[in-house]
């Protein structure tokens, strides 16, 4: 942490800081410039001590010159995080692929998406239970009911589940029946959550909230690890802009950065990443080139008649046509699909 | 609702959409271009029938003509709602300032900051009990404590509290401490928070989330009011853009727009907006002239030992300063503070 | 500036960069951490050799300490500047009032224009000549004719007249019947531009790009200064974010902000920034209290008879009755207009 | 285009609306709903018609149902434009790859590195002889003395050039020593510019601001296409969010929309889109297998030594790796390189 003082700031007044400073633990450094003084605050970085500097006379800013992640750096765990559930790997050079619909609306539907992604050769169903939604007057989802149909497809067909939580205390409800537990973009900065989610030995989908900083994202996943569950897979589903044609705008290049700062692996979204189904082979195309562990896509049986997300929801003939064509992406790239 | 449907789409085509619509008890008003057929849908707005419609072949885009919300918006509820609250009235020409800690830290630091701004004229006391923060090493908050601290501090001073939640399980909890209860910007779209809100009968501070639209915070209202509880106070905090000097870019736009579009009261919090306790004066002035209906201040009686927010904090000596110079300001715009 | 090495980084790899750094002149200053060393560079800032630190192996990033403009920023000129044109000053107590029509229509359009908002108490009549607009398809400007217009209206009326310039070829012409000379948003970075205006001696208005940090701002304010014009204006009209419901997000803390890095005037321009006239008068109070020099306003004769920006303007009725408004809030902030 | 009148309006404020659009040669087809009346309106899109509309008393708001661009648009050309160059083609099977230092400072440089990413396989050089930059303490560009080495070079490697134009005056001066005509991301919306460049029979490479909507840079093609110049190439170079890691957001996404929407070639730059060199090669492969017709590349000879972008540029062993590694991501998505 280095800490500026303003310009012309006297020696008595740097003397303040640094006696502060010293006195919570801090070794220091002056550095004293032609115009300013400049502070070198050697110890571990803490947001707290941050903030009382900016908060006190002639200091002008704090920089940071550590990360703030320690666990979810690749500084002190530098091999790739390799999860392991049921019979597959993620992060590993095979990739994943998880499939299904956004909402799990009744049985059948449920059904007949996981077998249609299982054919095209997914290993993990994807179908979310708790669906809140921007209006109150809009389907919220089927909740626990849900989840039993989860179950119960989950023993039919084999395949693993990955489903949304929605909150702290239901953690060990969806526990029973996900393999994998997925954390909401807009869940991603919910601590309480994430804290329970530490407890747990199940792996975590985390998704990048729609405004989170990759920072913030990893400072999230920091949550999870700080609590002893070493399992989190990073999942990118785009970011809000300005840009009105997409939903959002899916930041591809968090890819390619995150592997270099961290040692999680990294799937990509790219059905709610562009709101749009016809975008959606070019974009999970692109993520897997971009260095992606595995790809989470929307499948509907019957997209118009979907209760939600309906407009980026792939046909299963569309979906088992995207697989195809992705085997080719993950070989150029030296990956198995 | 208005579905437009692609360049050069025969009547067939057409009359699959309008079949569609008319089955969900739609009616239906066609409009014939040079280029192409525009669908008038009379009836209810729906999320669900727009995205379905938008996963229809043939369908270019679905276009919205009415707003969503209902209960929130002034077109059913022409005249301004007045919340009652202790002695103090919200949403009428009185001007209403909530001040205090971010955080709770002990007692006297509590009893400080209480002391303080009701010395200078503040009527409502904020302060954190649950302080979740980006990094799990930072402090967390007093939590169960803390609640009790603003109890007594409540008895003390006779100030009214504000204090956030954070889930649906603590309601009855916080509310037992809180005259107002306060949902942050994290969990603007908490929906099963806010509909536990809607179930209770006291004054809910609902702040904008850093990314939402204006469009998603009114139907946060909504979801609120929809559940029976028609006292909500929105407040405006800053939104996330891509400008690094000042922590969030407070939109004071959103205050002369909300008022117009609802008739719910609207206050702004400067403190957060900005991140810096330099320019919260000149944007409290800003907030009233722009026609807010109060403020929230972060005022701390020693900003550089605070545990959180510190730089953005006011001493009580500047809080007593700048409620002095807004008595003018609300006087210029036909207000009181 | 400072130059973070890469953890880990040893003393061979150091003395790298420091001679490097010795080569080109600037003294250094060695602070090595637990983990990393981080060098102080002490001389001049410049971008071009912070580019070649952060190129060279084992350095992480650099960081800068002083802020990159000079003559634009309040630490070499701590008095406010004050402006004369014609017979009024910008930046001192009394408040300045630029208002007309977005663009030159005709000349009968443009003297109502100009006799309106001379009679509600305008100083400075605004319009402009050229109007590039988004669409190759729309009205775009009258060009020279307009000028012509310009300078018969300024005789007539007596306004002060600001208009814009659209590139380095034209900038006499604007000059000769311009008072003030404006630079629009698109032109903020048109460095060529910018320098041809640092070249002559009248006041140049310039607009934050809609898009432009505040630092990006004051740098292109730094462009015209370090050509010896020292007398701008700057102009905060709207940043481009993720809301849409306001054409741009008006951010009034740019005001106090700017203020405190700057010597120079700022105004705000509450049309543009919202684009739509119900909130102009709302934004115009808050820019004042928020501490603003003066306004610049759209006003024309018949909004809806406007070839450009007829949903942001203000009739001559609405305008008059703002200026009677704004004249308590500006007494409350301690200015007069 | 759509008119939505207010809720609550009656026939006669309704009749006031229509005879205005009739009197414009518009035809109208109205709509009454339960709570409000929408007008269909029939005739060519014209933005003022559009703002003259919201302008008027007791509309709320004017939809658009056509696409404001007709030349750039896929809707009447259907086929991909396809522009030969030299002996290359853009658009087509096979992938171009321009390479090169953002700025020319010497002619060895230029030389050298003009050399290299042919050896690599690259057909284009990329480099600037005007650089404007944010500083005016900054290195500019060798302007003039630049394009005479572009020349030479060209001469003794037989490589095509792509560079960029500044200004409507210097059109021909670049078109002299260019193949490919570059505007800037600065000069996206530089009407004059456009325009000019309509009336040339040469490639124009343009940039998508860092701002822009893909609307607004569909537009900017649209200025150019319609001056008659039909050889438009579009580039994705990144867009501005609150991102701090990287120096923009590379918007992949805009690669299969702009695809769909229009008949233009894409390319995409990976360099100023990301900012970051270690990010280059991972971003080249996504863009590749996103559809883009090709790719954008820095190359210096020496980073650490150059005078402009060193961070985002690859060395030559760099690029000639990539280019090799991108050949089998082509091959998987059907190209060549």
């Amino acid at each position: 942490m280095i800490v500026v003082m303003n310009p012309g700031v006297g020696e008595k007044e740097v003397t303040i800081i640094t006696d502060k400073l010293k006195s919570m633990g801090y070794g220091v450094h002056l550095s004293t410039g032609e115009n300013r003084t400049v502070i070198g605050v050697i110890g571990q970085r803490r947001e707290e001590v941050a903030q009382a500097m900016e908060a006190m006379p002639d200091v002008e800013k704090v920089v940071f010159i550590t990360r703030p992640y320690k666990l979810a750096g690749r500084e002190f765990h530098p091999d790739n995080t390799v999860i392991n559930v049921g019979d597959i790997t993620i992060g590993g050079t095979e990739l994943v692929v998880m499939a299904g619909p956004c909402a799990i609306e009744n049985e059948d539907q449920l059904l007949q998406a996981a077998e249609a992604v299982k054919k095209a050769g997914a290993k993990v169903l994807r179908a979310g239970a708790f669906k809140p939604r921007t209006s109150p007057y809009s389907f919220q989802g089927l909740e626990q009911e849900g989840l039993q149909f989860l179950n119960d497809v989950r023993s039919k067909t084999g395949l693993l589940i990955v489903t949304e939580v929605m909150d702290q205390f239901t953690v060990d409800e969806v526990a029973e029946c996900a393999d994998i537990i997925q954390v909401g973009a807009r869940n991603m900065q919910n601590y309480y959550l994430l804290r329970e989610l530490g407890k747990i030995r199940k792996p975590i989908l985390l998704k990048r909230g729609f405004s989170a900083t990759i920072e913030e994202w990893l400072m999230a996943a920091e949550y999870i690890l700080s609590g002893g569950n070493y399992e989190v897979i990073l999942c990118e589903r785009g970011i809000r802009t300005f840009e009105p044609y997409t939903r959002n705008t899916l930041d591809l290049s968090a890819v390619p950065l995150v592997k270099q700062l961290s040692h999680l692996p990294v799937i990509v979204d790219p059905s709610h990443g562009t709101g749009l189904s016809g975008l959606v082979p070019a974009m999970s195309k692109a993520a897997l080139a971009a260095g992606a562990d595995g790809l989470m896509v929307e499948v509907h049986p019957n997209p118009q008649e979907a209760l939600s997300d309906g407009p980026q929801s792939l046909t299963p003939d569309q979906f088992n046509t995207l697989i195809h064509e992705l085997k080719g992406v993950a070989l150029s790239v030296g990956r198995l699909i």
